[in-house]
């Protein structure tokens, strides 16, 4: 992965932290939309992460292919992303 | 939270897996665009639950609100929620 | 419906207007890009008109909803709709 | 552009014939929910010429970029099209 590991790992971690707000949450039986929230907020932070990721993989991982084979296989992967991203 | 508790706590459970293995990948500098699908699915994953609990909340929390009162004050959270779905 | 129709009718006319500056641009051969980001502005702006619809539909259809049996009705057509919202 | 021209019109047109509908809908006072479900209609058609349109820039543009300075100016655009796409 190009994006930053550091960076990535710590809002990776954040996420985690959120889920397990929500789990216990819902083990406290709390009112359903500060739990849809609470979810929508950490589904918002994933997102971030992967708009981070692949920002890198294109400045990075495309941007450097060398052989023209290489850049169409990059763009074979980034036509099948976009596919499931603007599903 | 109306919706039921064993299942909704399961799939958070399941998604909290899915992002131990995100986390896992990113130590392993395994492929962004691995990464990033990962990312998707666990994304589609919490939306799955966050329609599971808005639904069981319309069903239950809004089909039962006694008074006008009552009522209103569930469609301006409804109000709020969907300016935040549909942002 | 009980949005502003006015108001509705106006911005729906913005979007024609904006799809028909997005079918000269094909037709003028213009960049693939330029014509994505109308394109993406003429999403949004039905986006709005959506969000102000429903917005009416739930401060006026469901709240004033007589009877029981109505307004399950109307919560499973909105129970429906983000079925559809939230794909 | 590089998708196909009389495919893309083709559907732009499909599109403005939605709106047209729409228009049509608004004035004869139509249930909201029936109008909404038209918008969101339109709004996938749009997405979908836009993702056909973004995959043949994809395929062609970037595929064919020749110096490294197009290539990055190339990927630019995409890293600023996914900003506002994963918005």
């Amino acid at each position: 992965m190009m994006a930053d590991k550091a960076r990535t790992t710590k809002l990776l971690k954040t996420a985690r932290g959120q889920l397990d707000g929500i789990l216990k949450m819902v083990e406290d039986d709390r009112y359903c939309i500060d739990i849809s929230q609470q979810l929508m907020a950490t589904e918002a932070m994933l997102n971030k992460i992967n708009k981070e990721i692949l920002t890198a993989h294109l400045k990075h991982c495309v941007s450097n292919a060398q052989t023209q084979a290489e850049r169409d296989e990059k763009i074979d992967e980034l036509v099948a992303m976009l596919g499931k991203i603007m599903k």
